[in-house]
């Protein structure tokens, strides 16, 4: 019989995704749905951004070069140097998403049987980029009371075995929303150092920083070898469709080896590079806006949810996400619930269960993810909600 | 020590792009290079197309659906209407090129230690995604002695072992030009319905057939659960740099495998989705005029290489690709000697070597593939030197 592969069996679905066919049905019921499930921004794309596009004038839509159009590799060392982090262009290749550069570092550090460590709950597609290399994935687990700040140094010396190859570090965290201190960064340096390790950082979210600064892995001095930066403009510029990333790393041999997977796949998409190229020309002052934008509304979600019973969110310090521990006894039904049994003034909201982001089997039961990604008055109609439900739901704690 | 994987070391560069840097110093010191060595199109992609991109109206650049937009889907099953092929929109997923769509099939069905045959020479990036997924490719050798058709079935039998889960057939085929017969597809469908095999479909090129008509493996009555259809729009549409292909099969337990590893990178490229949706409303005669086009310049290319003393290029059937043998010992030393000790009337041509497209050390020497992607005038001017430079070339055999 044909059969599908292992690790097609493996793969795990999108925790965040497997609920859609429960909203799309409570929206065929006329309900509204407020989605603070995904980290789709409502933010507007930078007009600059989509003009640019438009205004291209070539006759022939052709591959560009594997690493990306130097153009726009020139150009981001610029933005880079803007946040104190030193690289050329040829340090860089841009990738299709995040996701693509992800899964070359995996590609090009990491054989089937390795290790890689990554402070639970994580990001649900490192696992699938995981299964896809074949590499085992070691969680830590971080935990609410301290707002998922880095499990101590023992933790990692714990899990360390022959076989760890990389620790994965997502600053500010996606689905926390917590911002690693530069002290937390060290130690981070410090271990991989010690232990020869690659430090994967993603810094999707590096422009949302709420509470002090963002420390990037590439600022930790003597590390160069060791770190591979995993960056994307989706959330920076509202650009999620774009499909536009950059693997970045001062290592020749790892930067050299991830070339030929990109060499393999050609290139990465021409239309959204243009995108990314003119987003470096925005004004300085551009991120003031949509991070002033997202402050408010992590102000009001937050607030909103501690005043709730029985919920606690701790404060997140970046990224556009919070999670909170809710009194209920099963985050993933009390969501499909939530969907499929509830509504108030016509209206429910969608959250993503924080289980799918743990990778030790009952972590998370009672946790789950917001992303402020709404407006203030969509945002608190969502609350209005999230506070009406807790109070009817049947499996409350 | 920090080390890069055993597949980065494994990972073959791409034969296409290692010659680039003597192309580039052959401009710097002036000379006019005739690019044959890539399929990149002239061709200009419709106008139409670019012109629905410039013209979309929405504000933020979403992911969109992890399988595409539902509306270009529906849109592409009237595009396979056209070409006999049936298809309902839930057998789609848009991919990010054809690439990715190989990508997912090797992850989808394959798994670490599996075996695929596939005739050789073949698409030299196919080893990239058998690396990517611990495969093994196992060459069946085909012959330029007669123009790379499908070799014996019973060159099939002998290379199926316990461990062999796919068969990949490119038709018409990259880089022989070669156009399978329906008696060879059908061949192929005997083998893997017998085996019980996946067959892997690369028909990047189904508009350009210019002897006989196009079998398609969707085609294939029976097979329907072992095809897996690899497709891309770039060739057709001249739209390379747009990244969209699709990943096609009525598997529907391989699809919904090939869908986890889909949402694991969230969307195909959002703009180039729109030029692609665009494309299906191209008038009916849109590629009467490319394929004349490319007719004409298949038909200057194959007898001015014949003409050629000691040269042999059989007639290709389709694609835009012609392979050649000549009179040299080194078709890797040759291409690299055209770019950095020749030129002819201030210009030279760059050629892909052979042997990157086999898998077998030591096959395709006096090889190499011309993709005619220039026009008439172009092609001639490059055949020019090609001429010339064999008759000066000092490891002519």
């Amino acid at each position: 019989m044909l059969e599908i592969s292992q690790r097609g069996h493996e793969m795990p679905a999108s925790p965040i995704r497997k609920l859609v066919p429960y909203a799309e049905a409570a929206k065929k019921k006329g309900i509204q749905v407020f989605h603070l499930n995904i980290g789709q921004p409502d933010i507007e794309t930078p007009k600059a951004c989509l003009d640019a596009v438009k205004n291209s004038r070539f006759t022939v839509l052709e591959y560009s070069h594997s690493a990306g159009n130097e153009s726009y590799r020139k150009k981001l060392v610029s933005y880079y140097a803007k946040n104190n982090i030193e690289v050329t262009s040829n340090d860089i290749i841009i990738t299709t998403g995040g996701s693509e550069a992800i899964l070359f570092g995996c590609m090009a550090c990491l054989d089937a049987g390795d290790e890689i460590i990554i402070p639970e709950p994580f990001y649900a597609n490192y696992n699938g980029f995981a299964i896809q290399a074949d590499v085992k994935v070691v969680p830590i687990k971080s935990s609410i009371e301290n707002g998922f700040a880095l499990p101590p140094i023992e933790e990692f010396e714990k899990a360390i075995t022959p076989k760890t190859k990389a620790i994965v570090v997502c600053n500010p965290n996606n689905p926390t929303g917590y911002l690693y201190s530069a002290s937390e960064m060290d130690t981070l340096k410090e271990i991989v150092l010690k232990h020869d390790l690659y430090l994967f950082a993603d810094e999707a979210y590096r422009e949302f920083c709420y509470e002090g600064t963002h420390t990037s892995a590439m600022h930790l001095k003597g590390a160069e070898q060791h770190v591979i930066l995993m960056d994307t403009i989706s959330k920076r510029y509202s650009a999620c469709g774009g499909r536009i990333g950059a693997f970045i790393t001062k290592n020749k041999e790892v930067l050299n080896a991830a070339m030929k997977f990109a060499q393999a796949r050609l290139s990465p998409p021409s239309f959204a590079q243009i995108l990314g190229e003119a987003a470096v020309d925005l004004p300085d002052n551009y991120f003031e806006h949509t991070r002033a934008e997202y402050l408010k509304r992590r102000d009001v979600i937050v607030s909103r949810l501690n005043a709730m019973k029985g919920v606690f969110c701790p404060n997140p310090g970046g990224a556009f996400y919070a999670m909170a521990r809710l009194p209920i006894d099963d985050c993933d039904l009390f969501c499909q619930w939530l969907l499929e049994h509830f509504s108030h003034n016509g209206a429910t909201v969608m959250l993503a269960p924080a289980t799918g982001f743990y990778s030790s089997p009952g972590l998370g039961k009672d946790e789950v993810r917001l992303a402020y990604v709404l407006n203030i008055e969509a945002i608190n109609k969502a609350m209005d909600c999230l506070e009406e439900a807790l109070k009817t739901y049947p499996g409350r704690k």
